[in-house]
C-alpha cells in the first residue's frame, strides 16, 4: 500500500491489530492437512459497534447463518473467532452447533459473553469440522496487541500472500486507525467473494453510519473483484469500532465522516487489489476502468464482464491484445451499448476507437500487458457513469490449482 | 446421434443436405491462416420459410445485424453464405458492406434474388474481412447435395470435429427429414454461444409455429450447454424449411406438429451434446440434471450454474468429487434453494441428502467421474421444475488455447 492522500496516512506494517485496543493470536491446531496455522481469534479489548457483509449464496455455511442472526439482533461484538481449511458449509445442524460451540469457547478463554463472538471460517465444503482439535487449539490460543500478523496468515488458504495493512485519518483532531486483513483467492466473485475481511477501528461510529461506510465501500472495492465467477459459501466482511481512539463519534453527517470513509476505503482498495493479484495461479492483475456508461450502474456491469472474461483473462495471460474479446464481454455485460461510440485503451494504446480498430500496431498493445499491472479502459460515449474492477489472468496454474484440491 | 424414438428414425451419415433439396459447396478461400476451407454457401434449390434465433450480444457482427434485418422483413430465405476465420464484428461499417456484399456474390453465383441470402461468420473480431480473399471464393464455389460434410467442415474454427446428423420424422403419412450443422466450442454460452447452426427441412412449415418451434428448442439445446460463459458476438440459428417432402403443412396445432417438434429437438440435443463435448480443451462432457426445483425456470437456472462453474469444471477435470462447489454453484444460480432439503449423486452414487453428506465413498464418487461423460444430478426437494444443461471439464488445454490465438 502506498497512496497517501491528504485525507488519510498509510501505517507502516499496518495490520488487522494496527487500531488501538485490538488485539489476535492464531495457531497451527491441525485442521489444514499442511500443518500451517489455521485457528485464531481476532478482539478487541472492549466490546464494539460492528456490522458486516455476507454472501448471497442461498447454501450459507454455519458461521455465517449464526453471525448474521447475532448482528440482526444487534450491531455489537468484541471478538471473532476463526479457522482456515474448514468451510463449515452444507454440514447441516451440526455445521451451526460446531460454529456455536466455537463462539462459546473463545468467549470463554476471553472471559466475554459468546454472544459477543462472531464466526468466519473458510476451507473446503461439507466436511465435519474437526472439533476436537477446535477445543485443543482455542485453549492454547494466546492474544496480543501485535497478533495481525500472525492472524493475517492463519486465515489464509489458497493465498500465498498475507494481506494486511491500515491507515489512519483525522477525526475531531484525534487520530484514528483503521486497520484490516482479508484473505481470498479462488471462489472469488462479487457478492461476496470466498473472502473473510476483518476491519478494526478506534474510531466510534454510530451503527447506521458504520452500515451504510461499510456497504457503500465493500461495493466500490470487493464487490468490484473477480477470479472465477464462483461465489462462496462463506463470504464475510467484518467492521469492529471500539471508539477507543477518544475522537467524537462519527455520524452521516459529521464533518470527518468523509475522512473515514476516504481511509476505509483505501484499506480495501488495497486489500481487494491484493486479493485479485494473488488470484488462484494469477500471475497478472487486471484492472478494467469503464467511462463514458449511461450510469454508474451500467459501468460496473460492464467492467465486472471483462475481468470476469475467461477468453479475456486468458488473453491477458499470453499478453495477446485481442480486443475483440473485451468488446464482446463488454456486449454481453446487460450495460447500454453503442456499438459505434465504444472506444479502448489497453495501457496507454487507443486500439478502438467509434467501435473499430484505430489501426494501432498489436505489438505496442502487447507491450503494454507485459508487466504484472495491466489496465484497459472502455469508454462507452453515453454519459457519465464510471466503475472500476480488477480481476487476474487465467493461467494453466489455476486448473492445475482446482483440478485437486479436497482428493 | 444413437438415439431413435418412436417419433423420429436418425438418418446414417445424416448431415445439413440431407433433407431433400439441400445442397452446399465450400473450399479453401485463404480467409483462415491454417488453409483449411473456410468459405461456403448452403442453400435450397427453392425459397424457404426461415426463421432463426440470434445473440443477444450489444455488440452484434454485421452479419447478424444483416441477417436479422432480412428476416424480420419477411421470414423467407434460399441460402446462408458463410466464412470461418473471420467474424467481421466490431467493423463499422465497412464490415455491414462487406456483408452484403457476400450475401450479392452468393445470390449472383446462384442466380437468385440477394434479399434471400442470409450471412453467417465467425472468427476473430476487429479484424476487417479480406474482400478479394471472399470474392475470388465465392467465384468458385460448387453447390451438389452431398456437400454437407464439406460444409460441416468450412464452418469449423476451433472444433476439433465436425458436428452434423440428420432424423427423419413422419407428417401426415409422408417422410420429413430434418438435418443439420452446427459449430462452436469456445465462447460458448447460453444466448447464444458462438455457435453457428444451420437446420434445413423438407417440411412445410407454417412461419409462426416454424418460429415458436425453433425457440423452444433452442430455449431446452443450445441455450443449456456452457463452455466458458462468453457470448459470442456471432451467434445465430438458421432454420429453413422448402416444403419439397409434400407433406401437409404444419401448424401448432397440425397432429403431428408433436412429430416434427421431436426430430428438430433430437437433432439439436445431438448437436449441444457434440458442442459441449468439443468445448476448448475439454475432455469431458458433463451432463447436469436438476430435479425437485421451485419452477423450471429455476431447474435451468441451477443447472446452468453447475455447467458454468470454474471450480466444478475444474473439480471435474481432476475427477475429483468436490460437491461443496455443486452446492455452491446452485447457491449463487438465483434458484430457489432450501439448503436442508437438497440432494445430489455423482453418476449413481447419492453423495448428499437433505443438504449434507450421505457418507458415500469419495473413491466411489471419483469412479463414476472417471468416464468421457459424467452426470451430476441435483434434487431440489422443492417442487417439480427440472432442467438438463451440458458442459466440459476446464483443462489446461482451455488456458493455452486461448491464451495465443489472435497474434
Amino acid at each position: 500500500m502506498t497512496a497517501t492522500s491528504e485525507l488519510f496516512v498509510v501505517l507502516q506494517d499496518g495490520s488487522s491489530t494496527s487500531a488501538r485496543g485490538f488485539k489476535a493470536g492464531a495457531l497451527a491446531a491441525g485442521i489444514k492437512p499442511s500443518g500451517r496455522p489455521d485457528l485464531g481469534i481476532w478482539a478487541s479489548e472492549v466490546p464494539c459497534v460492528a456490522v458486516a457483509t455476507f454472501t448471497q449464496n442461498t447454501f450459507p455455511a454455519a458461521p455465517v447463518m449464526l453471525s448474521r442472526e447475532r448482528l440482526q439482533l444487534a450491531p455489537r461484538a468484541q471478538a471473532v473467532v476463526f479457522n482456515a481449511g474448514n468451510a463449515n458449509a452444507c454440514n447441516g445442524d451440526r455445521g451451526l452447533r460446531d460454529a456455536r460451540e466455537m463462539a462459546e469457547l473463545a468467549a470463554a478463554r476471553m472471559g466475554i459473553a459468546a454472544e459477543l463472538v462472531l464466526v468466519a471460517e473458510t476451507g473446503i465444503i461439507g466436511e465435519p469440522l474437526p472439533m476436537d482439535r477446535v477445543r485443543a487449539g482455542l485453549a492454547r490460543v494466546e492474544l496480543n496487541a501485535d497478533g495481525g500478523r500472525a492472524a493475517a496468515e492463519a486465515i489464509m488458504t489458497t493465498d500465498t500472500r498475507r494481506k494486511d495493512c491500515a491507515v489512519s485519518v483525522e477525526v475531531g483532531g484525534k487520530e484514528v486507525r483503521i486497520g484490516a486483513m482479508t484473505k481470498g483467492v479462488g471462489m472469488i466473485y462479487p457478492n461476496m467473494a470466498t473472502m473473510l475481511a476483518f476491519v478494526g477501528t478506534d474510531a466510534a461510529l454510530e451503527p447506521a453510519f458504520a452500515r451504510s461506510a461499510l456497504k457503500a465501500v465493500v461495493d466500490k472495492t470487493f464487490n468490484m473483484i473477480t477470479v472465477d465467477g464462483d461465489t462462496s459459501t462463506n463470504d464475510s466482511c467484518f467492521l469492529l469500532a471500539n471508539g477507543l481512539s477518544g475522537a467524537p463519534e462519527l455520524t452521516a453527517d459529521h464533518a470527518d465522516a468523509n475522512r473515514f470513509v476516504a481511509g476505509l476505503e483505501a484499506v480495501c482498495i488495497d486489500l481487494a487489489r491484493r486479493m485479485a493479484a494473488d488470484g488462484e495461479g494469477a500471475e497478472k492483475l487486471l484492472q478494467v476502468d469503464v467511462t463514458g456508461a449511461a450510469s454508474d450502474d451500467d459501468a460496473r456491469k460492464a467492467a465486472r464482464a471483462v475481468v470476469g472474461s475467461p477468453l479475456v483473462k486468458s488473453a491477458l495471460h499470453g499478453q495477446d491484445p485481442n480486443w475483440g474479446r473485451i468488446f464482446a464481454a463488454v456486449g454481453y455485460s446487460g450495460a447500454r451499448v453503442d456499438p459505434m461510440r465504444a472506444a479502448l485503451w489497453i495501457g496507454s494504446v487507443q486500439i478502438a476507437r467509434d467501435g473499430v480498430a484505430t489501426g494501432a500496431s498489436k505489438a505496442d498493445a502487447s507491450a503494454e500487458m507485459r508487466g504484472d499491472e495491466v489496465t484497459f479502459h472502455v469508454d462507452l460515449g453515453l454519459g457519465t457513469g464510471t466503475a472500476r474492477a480488477w480481476g487476474c489472468d487465467l493461467t494453466e496454474g489455476y486448473v492445475v490449482e482446482n483440478s485437486a484440491y479436497s482428493t
